[in-house]
């Protein structure tokens, strides 16, 4: 029988994950794993402390699998388990619908500028320029989501879920990822083609996972190309936008705004200069953090680990 | 010819009114009429001053109809005009996107609380408990669409554009009217069934005109049968809603929020208690103000009327 670990951080409905060949035991991701659970052959993680997840890379000697129920595992990459020996496995597509809401809320956060609203009203004052008869779509405003360019850098299964969204707002919407493509009925350039649709963007949403290679993508150069009205929305990781250029660009009025939802160091700190720049949306890491249908991916793979077959979302 | 007085406070392809039996002259909404204008046949109304309104009703003698861009023409019924003798048609579906899209950021302003984000922002401090990892969906919260029970009340046109969106984000939605019946597949009951739709509801969506009718009709006693985790979002009339039954519900935890962007008053006055009330959300009566594809319904309409047929949205 396989032995496996699972997290009482989240409510998982343990009965829909039991009929294999294996026997379930919960853990607590706060604390050191309790010698009883040293043995086990699977493990799956959720919101673990570093020090637990340490403490499972160095006890858990039988380990064979890891199910993340995360996006991007860091957390288990960065706990020093043996990857050679195990296989570790992501929480790809439990976050899809989540983030997605998240970022069309923070798409319409800027464009109706309800941020400034919020400002307004903490004054008990109306904001009489954002209200009544007004321009429609004026040229060079990101004012509507009707007609705008949104372009998601990072086309994966979160764009694929934020596009429909998006499209049927009327939104104009393309992608950019490693490679250029048509997916699901939408263009994806690929990111040499940045220096072209930059430019031609109301809005860019980032979607892009944590790694070297995409650290500070979107840098100093490629901010002046967007234009002087483009926000820039981030639902993926913190490193992939050079932060001071962004400070620069939105303090120079060099981009429209910054709805970010990560950041660099989390918590941003106190001290950071991104607070009170005009124009930005601080989000605390809230667009995922409460995997969907965990059970559903879990079962699948545990049949598949137990059937010896290839996994699902390995790294 | 017909003689059509067209309004310079907004931004109309003119062009796209040419070629019917009718000659367009430009007017400044903000002033008296000017006498050349004073025996035009048609009026074409857009965010009018009242005194340029009722300057017209005393003056244009030969006025036969009025075209209002406006979803509800309370200003041009109020300015004194012979109904008797002229026709006045509605904006009615010029302002269904805008106020839509209006509608669905405040529901997601609402469920994700970027209004409370907001405050920790300005403070330079990271909320914490909105962001990280966290329950998905817990009852008696309204945390997300996917899975909100959202009430439509007032199912029109704006009702009917914004269902889509809320659907395909997970949501179930249900309409209220005077009518019951199911409409592009969704289910609208009669107000006589409020009762057992209220204690269902997440979100309700409050999108009623303003008329004797629908004075409070989100009343203290309506309010109570939601659940104390519901929304209230506005973006009808102010008057549907009784304020100071809402600010109770607020105040006591009765009701989880109310986003509104109208309000019995506007602009909302400094003393109203409503700025300060726990989870509102203030917006400047800013959902429409912006008609969308108005020379469509002109054109039409004065097709009609140069061939004396019967015109579209009547009041």
């Amino acid at each position: 029988m396989v032995k496996v670990l699972y997290p009482t951080s989240l409510k998982l409905d343990v009965d829909a994950l039991q009929g294999f060949a294996a026997t379930l035991h919960p853990y607590d991701v706060t604390k050191p794993f309790t010698d009883d659970l040293a043995d086990a052959d699977v493990l799956i993680a959720w919101s673990n402390k570093p020090e637990n997840l340490k403490d499972g890379a160095s006890r858990l000697k039988n380990l064979k699998w890891i199910q993340s129920l995360a996006a991007g595992p860091n957390d288990v990459l960065n706990a020093g388990f043996d990857s050679s020996k195990i296989s570790i496995t992501t929480g790809s597509g439990l976050h899809d619908h989540t983030v997605a809401e998240h970022a069309l809320g923070l798409l319409l956060n800027a464009c109706r500028r309800f941020y400034e609203m919020r400002d307004y009203q903490l004054r008990s004052e109306w904001p009489q320029h954002l209200g009544g008869a007004q321009p429609d779509r004026p040229k060079g405003k990101f004012t509507s989501l009707r007609g705008a360019n949104v372009l998601i850098w990072g086309y994966g299964n979160i764009g694929k879920t934020l596009t429909p969204h998006l499209v049927s707002l009327g939104a104009n919407v393309r992608g950019v990822a490693r490679s250029a493509g048509v997916r699901n009925g939408v263009e994806v350039l690929s990111e040499s083609q940045l220096a072209q649709a930059l430019p031609e963007t109301d809005a860019l949403v980032m979607i892009l996972p944590g790694s070297e290679s995409t650290t500070n993508a979107l840098n100093a150069e490629r901010m002046k190309l967007l234009p002087n009205h483009a926000w820039v929305v981030n639902v993926g990781r913190g490193t992939t936008i050079d932060e001071e250029a962004l400070f620069n660009a939105l303090n120079s009025g060099e981009i429209g705004g910054a709805a970010l939802d990560v950041f660099v160091q989390e918590p941003l700190p106190k001290e950071s200069k991104l607070w009170k720049a005009p124009n930005v949306i601080i989000s605390p890491h809230a667009a995922g953090g409460r995997p969907q249908e965990a059970e559903e991916l879990i079962a699948y793979n545990l049949r598949r680990f137990c059937a010896e077959q290839s996994l699902k979302n390995v790294i």
